[in-house]
């Protein structure tokens, strides 16, 4: 298989969870009726992005994601596609994860991938929340090929898409929720999405593999009134294996993105590129300390 | 010291390494005359790109690397800079580095940096003449802060940006050569100079530090005539902590750039995108296999 007609899909929360995921099934409805193989939903896209606050009632929001799992696994089934979705994981009490669940065509589990970074920052407190991932950077093997999910936080880091790399992921996802403070200026706003997309874009040209990020859209209030809220950026792309852009969303509106990735462009970049074979992995070691002091 | 007046001398081969080095001491002189603290060269900035073609007579290029370092030395004492050269060193009979040598203001040697990832690909035959660097990725402390020198090929590697910067390197710096083949299609050179730039405003964004890269202008023959040669595409630039070219060379010129590295912006950027906070290192020790399979 070496093109995998794919589907992204940029969201906005719609007020509840019911109706957020009433948008979402149609949107995939439509995708798989346009006979793509591949959809990609954004990070946490069942819910308004809580981690705006620290909050213990969200939770509950993580109390029936065994009923999720399941909900989702059936809707890979009836659209006849691999899905990958962005869910939150109790694992036990006050013990809970970011987690991208793959399923198969069939409805079956392909894989799951547990957030390893986790930020906080005002107005995303995810370390109240997400316990770090602790299955590590593993691709996730499917009938559209090994995908190397990695979520939202874990796209700043090169690290995290090399190792996914490394062992064997041929295409790059990033389920992911980044926006905008209206009170920044535009120059400042500027700079935040051109270095969201191009450190993602630099992750594709160092391992020379293509990558779909899929991020959400539109204004969220910051409920506990802290903050104004996040105006989420939208943009998702997808990039080939040389980090060239072959199609972007805007920063408005909900959107179905359909592109082929293909996967025998990684074979001819990496032949005449051939990143992997310099690399001085005896000299690398530092890589796993804090800081070289 | 939070801020330093930089510049870069973007330059061709003027038919000999005397008029070459001519043209670039009257370009340093200029640029001391500007009032700058660091001045960075290019890489080999001595020579033409000899790496097009494998011939043992180019090793005499490096025959005379000690009158090359004293030579440089002066220049950086004579014009109160710290500098940045990219020189042919010989070790031994058949022994050979790409090295950066930095000088002091006061022409004393800073340190050097011995390229460490070295290319090997039609007119980049590198692995012919240099010895991969053996000293590591060690930031060279100056008066003008610890710079983080890496050369070229090393700039599509972010582990090499990432070790410089945990050992403390305030700024990367990379002296470069790279160019297109004319018979390449516009599209395919477009794709070539946006992933070479991508992948280092990557590097700053991931590590918060600013960045330079000096490239090679101009068309070199191919000697051998088994290629026509490479047109070297300048564009040398400086981002900032974020990724943001400040400033930026066209593709044809000889030209100096004068830009203005900030490092408090580091310390601010790192306070607000503190990646190396939530750096995962007990799940990185992969990083030190050649594929994980």
């Amino acid at each position: 298989m070496s093109k995998i007609k794919t589907a992204l899909i940029q969201q906005s929360y719609h007020g509840s969870k019911i109706n957020t995921i009433d948008k979402t099934v149609s949107m995939i409805e439509e995708a798989s009726s346009n006979g793509v193989q591949l959809v990609v939903l954004q990070e946490l896209h069942q819910n308004e992005y809580f981690c705006q606050s620290e909050n213990t009632d969200y939770f509950d929001y993580a109390n029936n994601y065994l009923e999720d799992i399941k909900f989702w696994a059936n809707i890979a089934k009836l659209n006849k596609i691999v899905l990958v979705t962005s869910l939150f994981e109790k694992r036990a009490a006050g013990l809970y994860h970011n987690t991208a669940f793959v399923f198969e065509k069939d409805g079956s589990i392909a894989g799951k991938y547990r957030k390893m970074h986790i930020p906080d920052d005002p107005g995303f407190y995810e370390k109240f929340y997400f316990t770090p991932g602790d299955i590590g950077f593993e691709p996730i093997s499917t009938s559209v090929g090994k995908l190397g999910v990695l979520i939202c936080w874990d796209q700043w880091y090169p690290e995290a898409a090399r190792l996914i790399c490394l062992k064997g992921a041929q295409v790059l996802i990033y389920p992911t929720a980044i926006g905008w403070f209206d009170e920044d200026s535009k120059d400042e706003k500027q700079r935040q999405i051109d270095s969201w997309i191009t450190i993602q874009r630099s992750h594709a040209i160092a391992n020379g593999v293509p990558l779909i990020s899929v991020n959400r859209v539109g204004f969220e209030k910051d409920n506990s009134n802290v903050l104004d809220g996040i105006r989420f950026w939208g943009n998702s792309f997808v990039c080939d294996a040389q980090g060239d852009i072959t199609i972007q969303a805007n920063n408005i509106d909900e959107s179905i993105l359909y592109s082929e990735i293909n996967y025998t462009n990684s074979e001819n970049i990496r032949r005449i590129w051939p990143f992997l074979r310099d690399r001085r992995i005896e000299n690398y070691s530092g890589l796993t300390k804090r800081f070289i002091d």
